[in-house]
């Protein structure tokens, strides 16, 4: 299958590089990596292995991949205003786009351009940092729910899974694309934003009474939220805070992106994370009080 | 009338500069300033003009100040555990304790140490901040609202309430200190815990518009919280939270003390300003998210 990649960050290249490895012929769109990934190829380090791919397809110009079978959408979400000229060169009478960015409104634009029927989006648990020009690093994690943006489970996000799992990724096609993003922002809501906020890993933030209360008290509301949208089956508030907590315990100092993107000066993705979510809960009649006021705090620090 | 300072910062070294230049007979516990002050005096750097005080009664020990007539307790409340020791030695058979220090549960721990009938809590809308030892700088307001921890419009009040006036501060005596106390906090709650938090000044967050809709969110949730313990008069809301604001809008870029010390490295006030109130709320069946959210945030990074 023909990929291009667009959006060649810490997601962006640790899953094409496992595609690649694959068998899959991949396509990165290259910005700060592209020197040294053309002349030294990447390097991945990972919890699972390291490796290293001497060759990439690397390019700075969507426009020189052509037509591609499948746009896999990695980019920061900050940097929307660029991802539909970035995407367009890529597109052909069948291609698929999987955006599997954080938060919410990411597909909508996709579809309102190149039309509901190719879009798909995906949520992905993955602790990757990028390093040096030429060096991903991945520190856990990695599965991938992927469905299709306009619902129901289709052959064709089935056959994406099977790539993904041929590739040494865990990807599970769903029905409800929906449930699986909200499911997301349960976790990326409270520890993106209170790492961001406080300077502090998500251990740290655990291990302290009161973040940790609050920690639990921002997925409550969130759930409550996500549970008022459209979706097949509600999400059980106890218990799937509780996993999504104890599955958080098991990170060793994990430093979410959000965290890092502040400490290093980058704009924060308050929008696709906050903003996005909060308007949907609100046109829902949810009110989530804890989860604005961390919006509003991150957002007067930007 | 004999006055021991006990915590002579900002606060107790602008009054009790005030109160010597105006003929009383003030004794100053000191700790930093005590060698600078001992040698060149005190220099009050204040918008009314600035003054020089030659000669203070200074001590490192109150021991040696002896019974006085009032106690003025200007004491930062993370150092509450010494209090009791540094007053002991002050009180006589008459002396009465005013302690205007910030936050909540001050009086309870001088009155059933001391009795009941001894002491007096103000709020004091001060906007000082030492300076190098030996100088003090008074950059806004000063008035101060005093009342008996017992309640009621005492003859000791409204004495209290003319000398402070006879020395040049707005001084009112109050027959509600509870209320007072807790008109206080509908400002320190907010400006001082978000200022500590984000590193922004007054001017700062005021500016911005999700923290200036939290400002005042957090100021509501306050002032129910306020009303629901005994107090004379309900605070009424919408005006008394508008007030503030305005109030804090002719601040140009103060700084609040919990900024300063946060800047500085010290303990923030967080059980007098932030726990206790919450603990009082609770016992009366308020809540307030908001509230206990800015303190979760605050206490970890302590």
């Amino acid at each position: 299958m023909k990929i291009g990649i667009v959006g060649s960050g810490a997601l962006g290249l640790y899953y094409g590089a496992l595609l690649q490895r694959s068998g899959q012929d991949v396509h990165f769109l290259l910005r700060r990596d592209y020197l040294a990934i053309s002349t030294g190829g990447l390097y991945v380090h990972s919890c699972n292995g390291d490796f290293h791919l001497p060759t990439l397809s690397a390019y700075r110009d969507t426009g020189e991949i052509g037509e591609v079978d499948l746009v896999l959408v990695g980019l920061k979400t900050i940097s929307n205003q660029y991802m539909l000229d970035l995407v367009r060169p890529l597109i052909g009478d069948s291609t698929a786009i999987l955006t599997l960015q954080n938060g919410l409104g990411n597909e909508e634009l996709l579809a309102e351009e190149f039309g509901a029927e190719r879009v798909l989006g995906g949520v992905a648990f993955l602790c990757s940092n990028r390093g040096e020009p030429g060096n991903v690093h991945h520190l856990g994690a990695g599965e991938i729910r992927l469905g299709e943006y306009d619902g129901g489970l289709s052959q064709r996000s089935k056959d994406l899974a099977t790539m993904f799992n041929n590739a040494g990724v865990q990807c599970e096609a769903v029905a409800d694309l929906r449930r699986a993003r909200w499911e997301k922002l349960v976790w990326n809501i409270p520890f993106n934003g209170l790492a961001a906020l406080l300077g502090k890993d998500v251990t740290e933030i655990l291990s302290h009474p009161w973040s940790n209360d609050l920690v639990r008290e921002l997925m409550l509301e969130v759930i409550a939220a996500a549970n008022a949208q459209t979706i097949d089956i509600p999400i059980d508030a106890a218990q799937f805070s509780q996993q999504l907590i104890e599955f958080t315990e098991e990170m060793d100092h994990y430093r979410p992106s959000m965290m890092i993107d502040r400490a290093e000066g980058r704009a924060l993705e308050l929008e696709a994370i906050y903003a996005v979510p909060l308007q949907y809960a609100r046109q829902s009649g949810v009110s989530m009080p804890r989860v604005e006021m961390l919006f509003a705090l991150l957002d007067i620090g930007e």
